[in-house]
C-alpha cells in the first residue's frame, strides 16, 4: 500500500533524498558499517545503465584495465604531496589472520600510487604512448565527516578513474580536452546541467599541476562536484620514475593526466530530476523505461472478455516495444491502479501507458508522462513511434528544467570585489550558499579561508569557459588585491 | 620480435603457465603485494566476455546487486562453523588514517555474514521468497601457500557469488539442481570439461549442510575446483534469524543456498587449451575472434598496385566479418608475418585470414585455424558462413579434445577398495596425482588424512551423477569399513 505520507522535496531535501534512496529500492542504508550501503536490485540496475554509458565513452580511446586494491605502505607515501591529501582518510589493513602483517597495505583511496610503478614497466618508447586506460573498482576513504548514500561514502563501490601517459606537456593538455568533451557528453545524456571551474590551486588534487572539476546545484542550493580532471604533468613521473625512449633515443619523462568519476553521478540523477513522486530517470538510463497498466475492473459491465481483451491488448503492446529495444514492464499483478502509479512513479519510469475498455474502443491507449504527468491519447497502431518520440522529449523536458533551475541559481555579479557596498554585502551574504555567486577573489589560500569563515563558503575556482566578453579583472573581495573572477558555493 | 624460445606445455605446465599470462598479456605478476596482480587491457577483456556469458546465464533468474566489502568483526564471527573455516585467512582492516578501529573490520573472504544480515530485513513474507541474487566482487584471503596468479590469490578480482532463500528445503534443493545445470551450461560455453562431485562431510564449505563442486583436471594431473555449490538449508537463517511468514501466518526460517565461481574459470580456459604456441580461445570469450593478416611484399612484381589491392580486399572482408557481428582485427601493421602470426597466436585468436595476390587472384582466402594450425582455402564469396561454421567447429575441436584428455585422466576401477592386491596398490600409487582415480573409502576424516599421507592425493567426493549400473558399495581402502566409490586426486 502507498504511505499516506507525500515526500517535500523543496525545504527537505537531506529528508527527501533518504526517503527516496528507500522508497525507490535504491541503496539500503542498513548495513551495520558506519558509510557504507547495500546496492538494491533496482539500484543496481541504475547503476550499471549510468556507467555503461561512461563505459561506451571510454572505450572508444581508452583501454580498461584492473590494479589491486591493495597498496604498500611505501608506495603510497612516495608522492609527497599526493599523501599529505590522503593520509587522514585512508584504511589500513594490519594483519591476516592472527598475523601482523610486516608492511601495511593500504585500501586505495584512488589508485595512482598502485598504478604508476606498473606504467613505470609498460612504458618503454615512444611508440608505447599515449597509454590510456581506465578502471572502474571500489575505493576507499575513512571520512570523518558527516557520510551520505552516494555522496560521502567511507566505500565508493564504483569509482571510474582514467590514467593515461603522453609524449609531451602538449599531448597532455589535450588529453585533457579530451576529457572535458567525454565528461560533457557524458553528463548531457544524464541530463545534468553543470559548471566547469579550475580550482584554486591550493584545493587541487594533491600532486597535480591543476585540477578541473565539474559541479551541479543540488536541490538544497549547495553544489556538488561530480567529476575532475587533472593536469598530472611530470610531478608522479618523475617521482615513480616512468621514461620513455624518444624517436631521437633520449629519455624523457612521461607527460600524465588523470580523471574520476564517482557514484555521485547516480546521485545527481536522482537528486536532481527527483520529485515529491519519487525518481524521474531520463530514458537512456531508466531499468524500465515503459509500464504497461491494464485498466481492469473485475466486477461491472463487460465483464471478463473485456478482462481478457485489455490484457491482451497490454501483451501486443509490450510486444512491440520489447521488438523494438525499449525496456518495458507490464504489471498485470492484482494491486489496483493506483498502487501501481505509486510504485512506478517512486521508481521513476519515464512513461507509463494506461489501457483501459474505453480505450480499447477507441484504438488508442494513454500515455502518462511521468517528468510532468502529462496525459495524452495515442492511437494504438502509433505505440512504437509515439513512445520513442516521448521518451526523447521527456528527456529535453527534464534537461531544460535542470538547467534553468542552474542558471537561475548561477548569481553572476561583474561588481562584487573589493568596492563592494554594504548593500551588496548584504545581498551577498543573504544569497552565499544558495547556488553559487561570482565574485573577485585572489590566489592566496588566505583569502579562500576568509571567505568560508565569513559567509560559509568555499571556492570553486575559476570558470573553464568563459563567456564572451566577461569581465575578469578586479580587486579581491578581501585584500583587495588583483584578483579573477570566480564561482564560489556552499559544497558538499 | 618473437622470442627464440618455443613454450613447452607438457612436462613443463607450471612455467608454460606463467609464461602464457606474460607474453599473452593476461597478468602482470610484478606488482609489489604478494598474490595480487594487474590485468592488463587484453586479459581484462577476455575476463569480461567471459563473465559476460555467465552473467547472461544469471540474469535470467536471479537480480544482481552489491554488498560492501568490509564486514565487522562480530558479524563475521556469528556462524561458529563459517568462521572456523577462514578465520587464519581473513584479512583485517584495524585503523583509519592514523586512528584505531573500535571494531576491525574484515575484508570478505566471502559474502554470506555481509549479506545475511540484510536478508533478514528484506524478507517478510512468504511472497519475498524465493530470493536470488548475486554479485560480482574482490574478495579476499591471506594465502599462506604459494600463490598463482587466477588459482590461489590474495585478492580474488571477480568472485561471482549467488545467494538464495527459499521457503522449503525441496524448494532449496531444487536450486541446487538448477545451478548445477547453469554451471553446465557455462562451462560447455567455456569447453571445458568437469567432473561434479559431493565434497566430503569434513571438507564442505564451512556452514553448509553439504557442498557440491566442479572440478576439471589441469595439464599436470593435478584437479582445480572451478565451482561451488552449497545447500545451507537453514544453519545461516537460524544464525542471522531469517524468518518468513508462511501463508498460513505461521513464521518459519528460510532455507538457503549459495554458489560461487571464481576467476579460476579464467585460468581453466588458459591452461585447458593452450598448447605450445600460446592461448587458444574459444570463439565465444576471444576478445579478437578473427584477425586479418595481409600477405604482401613491399618489393618484387606486382608492387604497390598488388599491395593495394591485398589491402583492399582484407579491409572489404573485415568489414563483412563485422557485420556480421565477429570481433575482427586487420593487422596492416608493419611487421613481417612471421611476427604477426606468433603474436596473434600467442593471443589464441581463433582463427587467422591470410590474403595474398595469389588468393586474390583466384578469388579465395587462407583460413588458418589456431587449434590445430590446419589451412584451408575458402572463396572470398564464402567468408561470412564458412568463418561462422569454423568458429563453431573449432570450439567443438577443443571442447572435444579436453573431454578426451579428462576422460582418459579419470581411472575408474571397481576394485579398489579393502581387498585390493599388492599389484594394484602399486598401480595406485603410480596413479595417484596424475589425474582422478576412483576408489572406495568410507566417510571419516581419518581415512581421508590417510589417503593424503599415503598418496598424497585428497578426496574430491563422490560423483554427483552416476554412470547407470556403477559400482557404489565396497569396502574402505584404509579401514575395510563400508565405503562408497569416491574420486580422488592431487588438487589445487
Amino acid at each position: 500500500m502507498p504511505p499516506e505520507t507525500i515526500l517535500q522535496k523543496e525545504n527537505n531535501f537531506s529528508e527527501w533524498y533518504s526517503e527516496i534512496l528507500k522508497r525507490a529500492e535504491i541503496l539500503d542504508i542498513r548495513y551495520p558499517v558506519k558509510g557504507v550501503y547495500v546496492w538494491y536490485p533496482y539500484g543496481y540496475k541504475l547503476r550499471k545503465l549510468i556507467y555503461e554509458i561512461l563505459q561506451s565513452l571510454l572505450d572508444k580511446e581508452h583501454e580498461e584495465v584492473l590494479f589491486p586494491l591493495l597498496i604498500p605502505r611505501e608506495e603510497l607515501m612516495k608522492e609527497k604531496e599526493h599523501i599529505k591529501g590522503f593520509e587522514e582518510e585512508v584504511f589500513w589493513v594490519t594483519k591476516g589472520g592472527s598475523t601482523e602483517l610486516e608492511i601495511p597495505l593500504a585500501l586505495r583511496p584512488t589508485s595512482e600510487t598502485a598504478i604508476y610503478p606498473v606504467f613505470k614497466v609498460w612504458i618503454r618508447s615512444h611508440r608505447d604512448l599515449p597509454l590510456r586506460v581506465y578502471q572502474i573498482v571500489n575505493t576507499f576513504r575513512y571520512e570523518t565527516k558527516h557520510t551520505r548514500p552516494l555522496i560521502r561514502a567511507r566505500e565508493i563501490t564504483s569509482f571510474k578513474e582514467a590514467h593515461t601517459a603522453h609524449a609531451s606537456r602538449a599531448d597532455a593538455e589535450d588529453q585533457i580536452k579530451r576529457a572535458v568533451a567525454l565528461y560533457k557528453n557524458f553528463f548531457d545524456q544524464l541530463a545534468i546541467p553543470y559548471v566547469i571551474t579550475r580550482r584554486p590551486d591550493w584545493d587541487k588534487f594533491p600532486g597535480a599541476v591543476y585540477s578541473l572539476a565539474f559541479d551541479t546545484i543540488m536541490p538544497d542550493g549547495r553544489t556538488m562536484q561530480i567529476g575532475t580532471i587533472h593536469l598530472l604533468g611530470e610531478s608522479f613521473s618523475r617521482t615513480f620514475d616512468i621514461k620513455y625512449e624518444d624517436k631521437d633515443g633520449s629519455s624523457k619523462f612521461v607527460n600524465q593526466t588523470c580523471y574520476g568519476i564517482s557514484e555521485r553521478c547516480v546521485a545527481s540523477v536522482i537528486a536532481i530530476h527527483g520529485d515529491d513522486h519519487g525518481l524521474v530517470l531520463p530514458h537512456e538510463v531508466a531499468p524500465i523505461q515503459v509500464v504497461i497498466v491494464p485498466i481492469v475492473f473485475s466486477s461491472g459491465e463487460g465483464g471478463n472478455n473485456e478482462v481478457k481483451q485489455v490484457e491482451e491488448a497490454c501483451f501486443t503492446v509490450q510486444e512491440a516495444l520489447k521488438e523494438a529495444g525499449i525496456r518495458t514492464f507490464m504489471d498485470n499483478s492484482e494491486e489496483r491502479p493506483g498502487a501501481k502509479y505509486y510504485r512506478w512513479e517512486m521508481k521513476g519510469v519515464p512513461l507509463r501507458i494506461e489501457i483501459g475498455p474505453r480505450d480499447l474502443r477507441n484504438n488508442r491507449c494513454e500515455f502518462v508522462r511521468r517528468n510532468d504527468l502529462k496525459r495524452m491519447h495515442v492511437p494504438l497502431s502509433e505505440v512504437v513511434p509515439e513512445v520513442k518520440r516521448t521518451l526523447k522529449e521527456i528527456h529535453e523536458g527534464i534537461f531544460e528544467k535542470a538547467k534553468e533551475t542552474l542558471r537561475t541559481n548561477i548569481h553572476k555579479s561583474e561588481g562584487i570585489g573589493a568596492d563592494i557596498s554594504a548593500e551588496e554585502m548584504e545581498e551577498l551574504r543573504r544569497r552565499a550558499g544558495r547556488g553559487i555567486v561570482s565574485l573577485f577573489l585572489c590566489e592566496r589560500e588566505g583569502c579562500g579561508n576568509e571567505l568560508e569563515e565569513q559567509l560559509g563558503v568555499s571556492v570553486l575556482g575559476e570558470a573553464y569557459e568563459r563567456e564572451e566578453g566577461e569581465k575578469n579583472e578586479g580587486k579581491c573581495l578581501f585584500c583587495s588585491r588583483k584578483a579573477k573572477n570566480v564561482y564560489v558555493a556552499r559544497a558538499y
